[in-house]
């Protein structure tokens, strides 16, 4: 029967153990979004000497916290990652900003969540850098695109 | 005309100078979900001795994260903490949980990026457990639902 | 003559030179008590409803700070842990809960000072949990109870 | 009846919320120990230039732990600590040397988890200086010895 | 005689004792510089879509990093900043970057030593950006400009 | 034509993709100097016991913070350091304290920014603990005196 690896056979939380796994390169891109008014869209997509580059302050954010996932997830091994890209693709029609995290490593587990925090503090980022004129944002859809690397090979999430 | 406050004239990112701001009592409230797998769902909802609290640990991880937002989120400011709740909602008929973090705080900033940070980081967790289980779980959804202290007064995001 | 390997001829502190040597699976067990007040230790013990699981709070706060143990001994090694374990043993006669931690990485250097973190970090949670209902507890014998890996082989702490 | 103030009325972990407590000058005073073989107690004691200053470093070690104590302890709130001190008493007699931490705020909660992380933290150091000579050093008897501020003013330990 | 004041009266280090101290409103200014090749530095200024924006992300570093001064300087009290701005100023003639950190509190201490670090780090991200070009960066004249708030009062340098 | 490698074909930072990268053994050392007013120079040089060992906590700051640099600087990898060592130069005729921190590791990127960090701090500290006596301290010149390991093979600094 399927278990959660991250207990025991007595329900105790504990990191799971890699010592034996193989260190292999490893890959993980997850995605997410977040909506805003058009106005709060338009004035990130402006960046005017008066706006700032808010999408700038939001990408350095994202690659910093990534490298502190194994600080903020309780059962994350640290791992020395090899590679982090954020980037953001503005959606105009829809005032909304998608963001993708591309991580990379080579060790004994995988980087999804590493990922997952990239693309969170991003988006919290824009949050922070524009709620003096938009408290309503919302962050939406977090979710692992694709994987590789390791024992459970290549996972490609399915279109909808 | 409004302006991103963590920018200065010339497009700067800075820290906002909250130096002469009053001190008060202030509140946040932030919602999140994740959705999961039905059979995933049941997991989480057996805390039975083999399959562990999972949702205990997200707390753990939520309230923990909360004091670290300084640290992820470039131009916040740090602050004393005074209160974190990180409370879940089971929704069987979506397989999804909700997510609902309430930080207090008294000081000069409001502490509504703290509570993202709280929810975000408890719902990546839930991932993290599960995710030998279930890897298309998706966080969504994640917004500022109340908010109260400061000279901006009170927010409560209108029902949709 | 033996040494203090953490300082030069000069007896100047440094972080000891380990390029050269070779990366091994390793492991570490420390094990250490708290002692505290009969009625304290049926406290935690009964993990009612309204009680709260404080050993699973101690679990989670061990094994988070095993992963910071070079933030904390100024002249450890950064190590990636591939395996970090926190276990209780409730000795009622005694009111004294008995912590063990187990702790493995695949490097060079050993990870006893990562386990003892993970006992004391365990230890001091179980008493902030339960320091309103008892601030006499007190953490005992904190010590080395196994380590294998690298050059110097095999410890077994004697018994007594 | 007693209760566990770090949980709910349903057992789930929380933050004490000390929003509506007094901000007061606050001291805590933790004592602890830790015994090695003889030859390893005079190493320590003989700070010649080859030997180096084990305690200098423990003592630095200790009051930097105290800044991380929020970071450790899953509901210990951030405080901005106003005064560490980290002192030794070597007892040759026992081949023991006793670490005291004096911590102070003025804040809104107590510091005697902040002093019980940085005698645990300085006894670790200590432990860890000179492990290559003595792996069998005993860490005990981590204890508060004196509180005061606060509603629930002044403790002092009890003499045995 | 002058003593200083981070060492008790054995000279054992200890973190000053300012719990009676007033909190007041202080500022610290300090400043520094950069110095590269002629060619590094148009690359620096150029911030054409090809080289990226190194000030940018320098400025970030270095007010993220004033956040972190406590954690990096043993005796260092943890303060809340209210304010951190880092600006640039280029210097053609000399392929010279000036770094200018200015850095707000209200509280029982001076902020130098966060504007210190902050104008540190932003030199140091400089160097990291510019590296794979231009090994022979040199950062000098780190030196505090002004201060203000608390018992010593205000200190401007003297011109030279 | 030269370009800045942490950032992409369109600008955008990023953390440089060292995964194909082959792990070798790397060397920095970086030097710098800390000049201040003599009479400053000769408390620190008199490590008298009602003085303390200004030198040796700054040694522990800089040995520790090169343990931090991934969480300063935006774009560098977090490494294992194998060694970390900090010494220090008095230059009584100028008032000056030259400060060297040689770092290695085995890993797929250079460590020359985490020994800037470490001179950095080891100078910063030198200013935290001396500032009471001493505000005009000046940090200078900084720099890279030589590396090895890596494709790009040994730097050593020119002689000027």
């Amino acid at each position: 029967m399927a278990r959660l690896t991250h207990f025991d056979q007595k329900g105790r939380a504990k990191m799971v153990d890699v010592t034996q796994k193989e260190a292999t390169s490893r890959l993980a891109v997850v995605c997410g979004k977040i909506s805003m008014a058009p106005s709060t869209f338009r004035m990130i997509q402006d960046k005017s000497i008066v706006k700032g580059d808010v999408l700038g302050v939001a990408r350095i954010a994202g690659i910093m916290a990534a490298k502190h996932t194994a600080d903020l997830i309780p059962m994350c091994h640290s791992l020395n990652l090899t590679s982090v890209e954020v980037n953001f693709k503005p959606l105009p029609d829809k005032a909304t900003i998608e963001i993708e995290a591309r991580v990379k490593t080579e060790g004994k587990t995988g980087v999804e969540i590493d990922a997952f925090i990239a693309v969170a503090t991003a988006a919290i980022t824009i949050y922070d850098m524009c709620k003096a004129v938009d408290r309503a944002m919302s962050i939406s859809d977090i979710h692992l695109v694709e994987k590789s690397g390791g024992k459970s090979g290549r996972y490609v999430k399915s279109k909808q």
